[in-house]
Formats: C-alpha cells, sequence, structure tokens
C-alpha cells in the first residue's frame, strides 16, 4: 500500500482568517481532516465535497481520545495513500502534541510536513493592542504554560512580557510564582479570552487583584494571561 | 478629507504562503502598499492593477527611510481616503516597529487594523523539525534580541528553549551572556538562515563552537538563534 502524506497544520489563534494561505490550501486538498477543538470550526466547510472529517478533540479538561490513539489514527489513514490535515489550534509545535505526532510518523516512514500556524499566545494580547515588544523598553518575552505536566514549579523567568497558557485554573499558583520572582502587585496583567474571534474578551489588572477579577469576570479556559508594561498599550491603542 | 483605513500586516516569516488568509485579502484591497524588505516580494503580485507599491525598507542595516518618515507616509496615504497595507516581515508586534504605527495613527485619528503574522522566531526553527516546546521537559521559551538597541546587556533567562533574533553580528556577546547564566559549552544550538524559503539552511552547533562555526558558513543576517535541547529535534526529524 502507498503511503499518503501527513500535513501538521496550524489553524491560527481562532479567527479562521489568521490561518495561513498554506495551511488553507491543505485543507481544501485533503482527503481526511483530523481536527482539535481549538482549531477554528469554520475552516472545516473548505474541506472536500468527499473529505472524511474527525474531531479528536481536544479542549481544556475534554479529550475525546487518547494523544497515542491520534497518532495511530493518523497513521492509519495516511497508510491509506490518503493526504492528511491534522488541524491544531495556534501553532503546531508551541504547546502542542505536534512534535509527538511528527516523530510517530518520521518512526514508521510516513511523510509529514509541519505547516505553521499563528501563536494565540502573542495574537491575543495583539487583538486588544498589546504588543509584545517596544523598541529600547520592553525586549524580551517569554512563552510558557500556567500548568506544568509533571505537577513542576510554574515559570516565571526575567523577562519583560511573560504570556501564560493554560493559566486559568491555576492562576493562584502563577501569581505566587511571580511574587516569589520579584513582580510587585502592581505589576499590570490581562486575561484574554477567545481573542481574535467575536466572543474575545478582555481582563485587565494588576498581579494584586486579577485572581479575585478572573473569579468575578467568570475568566473561562482557554485564555492567554500576559504579564507585564506591555498590557498598559490595550487602553491607549484599544480603549480598554 | 475623508480617512482610509490602515492595516498593519505581518507577512510571515519568509515562504509568502505562510501569510495568513486575512493579511492576503488586505493586500489585495489595498491602494497603496508600504513594505519592508523583510516582506516576501512575491506577495506584492497580488497588488490590484492600480495600487501604489511603496519599498520602506528595512533589512539589517538598511534603513531606506527612518521611522519618523515612514510613520508620516502611512498618515499621509491613509488622509487621502485610502486603503494602506503596511506589510512587515513576520509579526507586526514582536520586534518591529508596528507598535509606534498605531500609535502614531491613533493620535492623528485614522482607523487602523493589526493584522496578526506568523513569527519567524519560531518559524524559522519549526522548518527544520524543531519544537518550541515538548510537553513534560521543556515549557518555557524566552524570545529575546541578540543587539539591544539602548546597547543594555543581552538577555539570557532561565527557560527551557531560547530564540535570538538579530544575533548574527553579535554572536560572541550572545554566548558570553549565556556562559554567564550557567549554560554549558556543550549546550545545542543552531543559526536557521532564510527559514522557510527554498534558501533555507541550518548550522548547528554547540554554545562552544556555534560562533567559529558561523564564521566558517558565513551566517548571515537575518537569522534566528535558537539554544536549548528541543535543538537536537533537527537531527531526529529533518536529517541534520
Amino acid at each position: 500500500m502507498k503511503n499518503g502524506k501527513v500535513y501538521i497544520i496550524g489553524a491560527g489563534p481562532g479567527d479562521w482568517e489568521l490561518i495561513t494561505v498554506k495551511g488553507l490550501k491543505r485543507i481544501k486538498e485533503a482527503d481526511v481532516i483530523l481536527y482539535d477543538l481549538l482549531a477554528p470550526s469554520a475552516l472545516l466547510k473548505f474541506a472536500k465535497k468527499d473529505a472524511q472529517v474527525i474531531c479528536v478533540g481536544k479542549a481544556d479538561g475534554l479529550h475525546l481520545l487518547e494523544q497515542a490513539q491520534i497518532n495511530r489514527l493518523i497513521y492509519e489513514k495516511a497508510r491509506g495513500n490518503k493526504i492528511v490535515a491534522r488541524l491544531k489550534g495556534g501553532d503546531p509545535l508551541v504547546f502542542s502534541h505536534g512534535i509527538e505526532e511528527a516523530l510517530y510518523l518520521k518512526k514508521r516512514g510516513i511523510p509529514f510536513e509541519i505547516v505553521q500556524g499563528v501563536t494565540s499566545a502573542f495574537a491575543a494580547p495583539e487583538s486588544f493592542g498589546i504588543p509584545l515588544t517596544r523598541k529600547g523598553r520592553y525586549s524580551s518575552i517569554a512563552v510558557l504554560t500556567g500548568r506544568k505536566s509533571n505537577g513542576g514549579p510554574i515559570d516565571a523567568p526575567d523577562c519583560d512580557t511573560l504570556v501564560y497558557l493554560m493559566a486559568v485554573g491555576n492562576i493562584r499558583n502563577v501569581i505566587k510564582a511571580l511574587s516569589k520572582s520579584g513582580r510587585k502587585k502592581n505589576t499590570p496583567c490581562a486575561f484574554i479570552e477567545k481573542g481574535t474571534t467575536p466572543q474575545e474578551r478582555i481582563v485587565t489588572g494588576t498581579l494584586g487583584n486579577i485572581a479575585a477579577k478572573a473569579v468575578r469576570y467568570a475568566v473561562k479556559p482557554p485564555a492567554v494571561f500576559v504579564v507585564g508594561n506591555v498590557v498598559r498599550y490595550a487602553k491607549r491603542i484599544h480603549g480598554h
């Protein structure tokens, strides 16, 4: 049996128009589309009429299939001489299982290609006018996880701008790590929910009050948590 | 005179197909396109027949126009009821003057929109199979500059993966900062030149030998410098 090819595609941060031209092209060509819940479902309307479209999870806390099953499924579809689009939210190699899928396919001799995507870590703040850097003032960015899969301590490295993914449920521990690293209570920060989509929402605050505000405004995962003076631009640019 | 609108667009990392669907749509609609040399010139062929297309710089070390002149030019074009596409390499708010352009327009009441792009900081390593994170192992990323515009010291924060932009000419000082922060000489690292384009090239090494290798293989700016154990995946995935 001839092997097909797998495209491991970043669908971008939420707005479907923020997928790349290449990513959309691959969706249109695909015989099989395996998509995560975080990938914009609007993209599925570009599938070929006879394409097989399968949701394989996963949103925060909801895994339809375990990763080992997903790997196996991608492999089986590709083995049958099929073009497979593996559609993931954001960028496929930033806090994602994309590299595991790539290694699994590599080992089994299935051709694959990474199609990069716009990461929500950057795009969500930007959609509220928050830049990641400012020349001469803020020149280091960290992208981090608010919950370590191995249960380890939360990182709070010495960077001007910090962006946490998966921080909603664990925000008090994230704040603790930031305080321990010397950040003051009045450091600006914000949660951005559903960034780049029509439902996007920002909750701004400080390290001293953001945890309470997240509860008050019922911030839901997935949301991006951004910390640093760059957050002030949301007001200057966007009126928030 | 009625005001037009300015789209501050990230053209992506190099491969023109890695622009977003939204970014390409705005290029097709624009009356005026102001582009940086780092934006893929292949995108200009999508301009309207009667669009005005202006190169405003800037590549490393070559500024055709100063930033103040660029701001003024964008403003003047938009004031004349024109749709202006301001096309920048990578993402418009990551190590870019995009936020300065946004603030300048905001102050003058010109409507504008940020159209996010794929950053070369992530896309260039990924095009050689280097992920930015790996679940349970490498879970913190820093994006940094290899040359501070204010002449300040180079950052080397405590993250698993570090990506430096603009590091080619200043690599010895970048290595010094990394050594000072406790990184060992055998830490894997790589330069990626023209990532995601047909001319892309990777030079892998260690902190102990990469500066000499950069000279031997004549690495030219702009190139992305990536540091950390994730660099090993280039060999596993891509054969480098």
